[in-house]
């Protein structure tokens, strides 16, 4: 699987660096936020390295619905699935990306107001 | 495709209701927001129907990444995807989910604060 050895997220999937990893499957990991935003704040990013929703090519279509199946599960282990959740991916600089390597931000726990940011 | 006669976005995909589409594609359609939140905001949805994010199956998640293929086209053609641009799905209450076939809201063209709600 692509990976870029320079890429923090790669690194996390790769375990060189410490997560508190909720979800792994084939194609996901899933971790805490490291400054959560909501009772529930979670990153799910696909293993491969994608850079931004820009990058995404239309073979790696099955792969970004992945997340949201990871996010699904997440939901329901973390108890929100039902109150609800409103995931979140940032692409570039005016939306506040700041890890390039996608991922998806799962909120849960509390109201989340409109607009979304 | 499956579709529910009781669904206002299946019934925008169907053409029965007017909305200022900006994008089709086989597996998704992508029209403006009514209710704006950002210069460009646009709503991805998949035609078929599917009521929440707790819904999404895997033999759906090339489906779901679909939309995303879709926020990349709809961005570039905006002139936001450099700048940059977010993309949001709610599920049920907590996360404001007024319509319940699911969408994702690509908001650009100005910057988007943090939290995202």
């Amino acid at each position: 699987m692509t990976s870029n050895s320079d890429c923090l997220f790669c690194k996390i999937v790769a375990g060189d660096i410490p997560a508190d990893v909720v979800y792994e499957s084939d194609t996901a990991v899933a971790f805490r936020d490291i400054n959560p935003q909501a009772p529930t704040h979670v990153l799910v990013i696909p293993r491969k390295h994608i850079a931004t929703l820009n990058d995404i090519e239309e073979s790696d279509e099955a792969l970004v619905g992945s997340l949201y199946s990871a996010a699904r599960e997440i939901a329901a282990a973390e108890g929100i699935a039902e109150a609800g959740y409103r995931a979140v991916m940032n692409c570039n600089a005016a939306a506040g990306q700041t890890v390039f390597h996608i991922h998806l931000h799962v909120l849960g726990g509390r109201s989340l107001k409109w607009p979304p940011g």
